[in-house]
């Protein structure tokens, strides 16, 4: 394998399977990146336990600037190999697989003469059996997982719960995620979809997709395989492991009728309750109380040590009757990130129960509930 | 004490304070920062066991919009403190202190009550006896502990190296840095200074400094006194402690005859450094070769685990016996970034004396020097 190539565009490619590549992994081949070359063009792989993405970039790419003078294969350790990519001289390298597995790189004055690894040892990328697949705009996508991901456990105790629950079926899909002390739930319409499917994905893998996807891909195409998913653009492809388990209902949470309903703007809202958290943050509950009247909306944050602070609310609509509530700040923070720039209406049953939040106008199916904290 | 004033043109003064407090201090109330308000403006300060910084905001300073309704003066937690004023909703905010140090602080309809401390028991400051004065413009300050403070060693074996040694003397400020395997040294002309002297301050000091003290401000005072040393500038005071002990006589390190001598563009030798660096860094001994013929100049890097890198180096100018001499690249990559864009000459006796760096052209008094690591 012998190629020519720009500098700035492999850079840019070399980091998109990077996400992959982890440096603490058990199997020494893991922490290389697999560089094939054929007529076609290159393709990098990087993989890890749980996600692997292989880019690809065409042999005819513009900025790329390919010259293939023999094609080939190589594994090289990713993170080495990228810090002598970024710092070499020119605008252009050259790559070429010697002997022994030995890979010369050159740009100007510089020749750096580093081992590889035989790429034929380098694991197998699940087969794609192009069934169960699905078409979504990336910003669809992106915009689902930004909705659910926030809520997933962080704690490997129900490991299922470490995931995000997407279920297609009737045209609708559904993403949903809880780690039991709040829960985020997501419905969009999708079209043309070949079947049903019901699969549970990590969320560190949804977090890892989101930043791989760039706006230039305009769809995303969802391939689901026995034990993983597969998310496609014309650059990349995007595996992922799936979770094992039955992800629990949780539709049955959320309630149906309430006692106080109130409406806010969520940056005013936002604003206060980070004020309040600074204060509950130095406490040993770190809980805010919310304090309902008709005519009055206060905010309570407190830490015995440190002092207290008391907010009046600017709200857009309160009903129902006077409620005196605690919650956990900062899961009220990451909810109402999730809403954006937006009027949003939270329900209460009881200073007991699970309240929701949803936006307050529009046919937008998204729902969040939290659960508040007794505190006598 | 009570007082109404804009919030970012107060955050902009608790920052300057804040570099001087630490969250991890033997003495509760440094924690904090004092407040002192009296008619002619707002002080703050902060300090820990190294240095204090009080800053001055004038009563009719424009920007601050101050109201002063009642002056006095109060100590509150730094940290958790700006946290708070950096949250509030509108751009002004009152602080009012009431009874048992209780200190309300309120901006729009967010008002928060915090536990103050008596100032009267924050640490005095060290009296300033307005003696051994200089003035030096703050650019040629803040170049001179740049260009030395890098070199200052950063072990407690020999406390002494772990500050820049300051001369005056005949009308020159000599500022020198060693921790025994290079050195930087620097000599400035200055003009009236009232008296001589000879100083070691911390150079943990000087980087803080060096943060404080921003372009605005002309010029800075430099006042010694018996274990302190104070930079004033019209709208702060940063005082140091100094470091007790003998400085080293660097003068008899310097050579004076050589047999080597190469010059090169300082841009062109980092970067080959730096990609030299890159392999040396994952070796067991972190060195790199130079290997200098009249006609040409190589630079070697090499790890056995990952590989090798060699460099035909583009110099100006080369004179005297070839060489061949090792040494570590994060010493010469330190060096070489406090010359910036110039031309610099290097000079050799042999691969076991240290080497000298100077600007190659000019009569800026500016010196370096790095010990080689014998390989053999």
């Amino acid at each position: 394998m012998k190629f020519t190539i720009n500098r700035s565009r492999f850079i840019q490619e070399l980091a998109t399977v990077q996400r992959a590549i982890s440096t603490k992994t058990t199997i020494p081949i893991l922490t290389g990146v697999k560089i094939v070359l054929t007529d076609e063009g290159l393709n990098l792989t990087g993989s890890n336990a749980d996600i692997s993405i292989e880019s690809f970039l065409a042999a005819d790419d513009e900025k790329a600037q390919m010259q293939i003078e023999s094609t080939g294969m190589i594994v090289l350790q990713a993170r080495f190999f990228s810090e002598i990519i970024r710092r070499l001289p020119e605008s252009t390298f050259t790559l070429e697989v010697m002997d022994n597995y030995q890979v010369a790189i050159t740009s100007g004055a510089a020749e750096f003469t580093v081992n590889g690894l035989d790429a034929d040892n380098y694991p197998h990328l699940p087969v794609v059996e192009e069934q169960n697949q699905l078409k979504l705009p990336v910003h669809m996508l992106t915009k689902l997982i930004g909705e659910t991901v926030f809520a997933v456990s962080q704690h490997e105790s129900r490991p299922i719960l470490t995931g995000v629950h997407f279920m297609l079926a009737n045209n609708q899909l559904l993403a949903v995620a809880t780690d039991s002390h709040r829960m985020s739930q997501r419905v969009v319409p999708v079209e043309n979809a070949s079947s049903d499917f019901d699969i549970v994905i990590p969320g560190k893998s949804l977090v890892e997709l989101s930043k791989s996807l760039t706006d230039e891909e305009a769809e995303v195409e969802i391939s689901i395989m026995e034990n993983q998913v597969l998310f496609k653009t014309p650059t990349m492809y995007f595996y992922s492991r799936l979770l094992e388990g039955n992800y629990p209902d949780t539709n049955r949470l959320i309630p149906n009728s309430f006692n106080t309903e109130i409406t806010f703007a969520v940056p005013t809202l936002l604003a206060a309750i980070e004020r309040a958290s600074l204060l509950s943050h130095e406490g040993r509950n770190n809980i805010v109380r919310l304090a309902i009247e008709s005519d009055s909306v206060i905010l309570y944050g407190n830490s015995p040590e440190i002092g207290k602070v008391e907010e009046e609310l600017a709200y857009e609509k309160v009903t129902g009757d006077p409620l005196e509530i605690s919650f956990n700040p900062d899961y009220m923070k990451d909810a109402l990130r999730a809403f954006g720039d937006m009027s949003m209406t939270i329900r209460f049953i009881s200073p007991i129960r699970p309240f929701t939040l949803e936006p307050s106008e529009g046919e937008v199916s998204f729902i969040q509930l939290i659960t508040p904290v007794r505190t006598n």
